[in-house]
């Protein structure tokens, strides 16, 4: 049974879509480039209706002249556009959507447009697709999500138009490989033209066409955490998670969230942790950003390696300094990679520690609240169990439970978040927020961030719960109340209660793991202040402006 | 409380280090080439002992030529070293743990070399690391595995040491990426020297040695299905997949492993399928090797995208030609991608389906039988419901459970094969060789392929198994008996469990889909021999030699 002849069809017409554009185009360029004033009628001309468009926007790098000279496209000639954006982070990201240049959405983080980006459904203005996280969305990008057009965002170009990233290379080459090899058209935003690359990040010929952007591309300093802010209260909980949870279960790799809460914990390693004797026994491998509060645990000796999303405005020459720890090009800077990272960061670390704004009795949590669709980044992907691994380490097996026939280990997944959020309201809810937004917003399923059967342990200031160690709904549901202080959940609770999970280790409190409260000072942190950082770097690190203003 | 400044110490231990072994080999070196009769003598300088070696070679491409020159080297100076494989396939791959150049491994797939495998680890010549799947093995590349060497393998090179992998590109830039950036040294054999690449993979910056091999390395056909030896029965097998899983549940994204089952799949897409009106409606986004038996499907306008971990032998030219279809660099041909593939394989389809030598019964199955230590590649990475995903289709929302609050969908996860294997064992078995094997070679957890609680369908000869909508381990016995045959398993059932579990829709039988067991013949293969494929494709695919010994 073979085909029918007649049934001939051309199998090139993304090729020949592609080459008809960019003979379009071809008046605007000199070599791939194209000058900086002229881009505006260069998208116009690339840019066709209803194209899937992926913009480069994560939390930190934006392709910030892009997005903007695509808000300023005229909508009668592009429009329609399907958006594809890893962080839906500035104004001009949702104006085109006011604007009608586009009106469809897959994104995987919202946090700074949130409310806007609800509203924008609500009214109608916007289509939305899926809310991802990140490693799901490229994944996308090479199966049913397929760019036409790639905007992205680098630091230097050379005449081929070769590309170098520096230390925020990011999501640059996976978005680019998506696009580049199935016939779509990647445009490429550089801050400056050289005749030399430090190193080649990405080859010319995954390039069709370049601009120098009149400003270099947006950088968040997203991961600086200044050490003035970090109270007590987080200080204690650091204790009790390096207490009750890395030394307990002896991590040796794993992720940090954002946050003052692990940039406690990092500031203590190098004096709480080193009164415990757990250097070089704990915290040696990192998939995690380049937090400027690693800097004491890098300088005293704890950290063997660490690999990075991306970088961190002012770290870049300390890192430089570094090569021992971060992974550094030929030309001695970083080379940081999202993907990989987050490859790496689901199925190769022991452990993921995260924060929540809300968390239900039975440990489900999201950051998605009423009015805000928020979406997660990363978190849900290195923040649950990955059922696909199959080695071993030793806090994985710890989380063994050994009465099974097929016993396999369990990554370990740490909520730390003081009791109340800011308000004075329980972090503690009998329903996540998420339920009703997912109704309002027409979403398939609530917008979770973590499900509650992947934690595997909740730190709060009232102690740790080892949830790993529950055999129901209802023991978890107990656990969790047991370190829930003062809101509902917890006073619910009896003392009697209490007392049974704690002495089956299901609960520890500060003074089961030999922490005083007291003993939880400022004056415990490595570093009490940005410009202490400044010092334990050997001048290395250079803080951005906002964060200088702080001496005094 | 600042840093002691008594502790000073060096940063760059690992730049000094690789620095030093470079000087050491530059007699040997004009620019990054090495003369090809020099490798061994460059390998004894550059290795080191106890260095950690990722040696390219997964189930298709092997760096063939640096094997056998690290199988030859001097075991007095290279020894015990730590070698990360994704697939241990050649001869020379054991040779060197026999010479004691290395005693350590972590690998992913040892398909050919399982026996003695085994048996080395009896011996003692062979620590054993990790069986791990692809990605979680490329993840701890930048984790807790960094390696000081890659050996690595692609097609050409340039002067100035550009690499093209061509349609191979697989785990190349991965792996390269790990050593380059963290000071490790990457040597790669070519297969010839070239003024001009046709694109670059891979940017010389990231490339210290490049040696032109004797021979070029090896690539096995490993995804080509001759459709002669596909029996009625695999044919009966498809056509119950089709109509009971895919179109049931409008599966518009999967992939295929390999094997006859699913060769009989593809080859009924454009016969059986187009009778039941799916063209466009499944199967149109692939995650997937070049399967010679998908030219038909293609040919018919099935396809709309396929995105490969690797390529394969003779369809370089058919792919060049169906640019719509698959992802090629501009110079035309195939751009595949191990890891990304492997992430889209996870995150970004609806549907995994493949086959196994043991499934208990309660469904968990793996291909690890006695005396053999086989690992899995991919499979446990595509064949689990990954619980970081977030984004919905209409498949994956099929598989949700209303009654729950926090409802999600899951990935499909397909068993299918014969209720008897070769030899007329049952494929069912009460408890997994891999059990006691994991006893025997001292592993730390039994090694599972897939478990049951991800499995949401089995397909066998006599039916499908709706696992997914069964409410406890006892039903999902129950339901998997229902279609075990005349195995053991299937002959403790009653048929009045089976009635019922037909009556409730968990198990339904070729009757119930419409099917006609007498319909399942040979003549519904759009193509009945590799003959066939050829002319299907225009006689663009050239088939192997081994393939074409079969046409008379």
């Amino acid at each position: 049974m073979i085909q029918n002849s007649n049934l001939k069809r051309s199998w090139t017409t993304r090729r020949d879509e592609k080459n008809e554009r960019m003979q379009k185009a071809d008046p605007h360029l000199e070599g791939k480039y194209v000058a900086t004033d002229h881009i505006t009628e260069v998208l116009e001309t690339l840019i066709q209706p209803k194209d899937r468009v992926v913009l480069e926007g994560n939390n930190q790098k934006q392709a910030s002249f892009l997005s903007t000279a695509l808000a300023s496209v005229n909508s009668d000639i592009v429009k329609e556009l399907h958006m594809i954006m890893s962080s839906i982070s500035r104004p001009e990201h949702l104006d085109i959507f006011e604007k009608g240049i586009a009106n469809r959405i897959d994104f995987a983080f919202a946090g700074p447009q949130s409310l806007r980006v609800a509203q924008m459904i609500d009214d109608g203005q916007m289509e939305m697709g899926n809310i991802h996280t990140y490693l799901e969305l490229y994944g996308r990008l090479f199966i049913d999500l397929i760019p036409s057009i790639a905007l992205v965002a680098a630091d230097k170009a050379d005449e081929a138009g070769n590309l170098y990233t520096g230390a925020n290379t990011e999501e640059t080459p996976t978005i680019i490989e998506a696009t580049a090899f199935r016939q779509g058209i990647v445009i490429v935003q550089v801050n400056e033209q050289v005749e030399e690359l430090p190193r080649v990040d990405i080859p010319a010929s995954w390039v069709d066409v370049i601009v120098v952007a009149k400003d270099p591309y947006q950088l968040e300093a997203l991961f600086t955490r200044n050490p003035r802010h970090i109270s007590e209260i987080q200080i204690l909980m650091a204790m009790i998670t390096i207490r009750g949870v890395y030394e307990k279960h002896q991590v040796q790799s794993l992720n940090h969230g954002i946050g003052f809460n692990t940039a406690a914990i990092e500031l203590l390693l190098p004096t709480y942790g080193e009164s415990l004797g757990l250097r070089g026994k704990i915290c040696q491998h990192w998939a995690v950003n380049p937090h400027p509060t690693l800097i004491p645990a890098i300088e005293s000796g704890w950290i063997d390696s660490i690999h990075c999303f991306g970088g961190e405005r002012g770290m870049e020459e300390y890192i430089s300094a570094r090569s021992d720890v971060f992974f550094l090009g030929r030309d001695g800077t970083l080379r940081s990679n999202r993907t990989l990272s987050q490859m790496a960061g689901q199925y190769a670390v022991d452990l993921f520690i995260g924060s929540t704004l809300q968390m239900d009795y039975e440990g489900n949590s999201s950051t998605v609240t009423k009015g805000r669709l928020a979406g997660f980044g990363g978190a849900p992907n290195m923040g649950h169990d990955p059922k696909g691994r199959r080695h071993s380490t030793p806090a994985w097996l710890d989380m063994m439970k050994p009465e099974e026939t097929l016993v396999r280990g369990k990554k370990l997944v740490v909520q730390m978040m003081e009791t109340h959020q800011q308000g004075n309201n329980p972090v503690f809810v009998e329903r996540l927020d998420a339920i009703d937004v997912a109704k309002e917003a027409n979403l398939d399923i609530p917008p979770v961030m973590i499900y509650g059967e992947d934690v595997t342990h909740l730190v709060t200031e009232e102690g740790v719960a080892y949830l790993y160690k529950t055999n129901s709904i209802a023991e978890r549901k107990e656990a969790i109340a047991a370190v829930a202080g003062v809101t509902p959940a917890g006073q619910e609770q009896s003392l009697k209660q209490k007392e049974r999970l704690r002495s089956q280790g299901i609960v520890a409190y500060p003074e089961d793991l030999g922490i005083r409260r007291s003993d939880a000072k400022r004056s415990l942190l490595a570093a009490q202040s940005v410009e202490d950082l400044v010092t334990w770097s050997d001048d290395l690190y250079d803080p951005p402006q906002q964060f200088r203003s702080y001496w005094s």
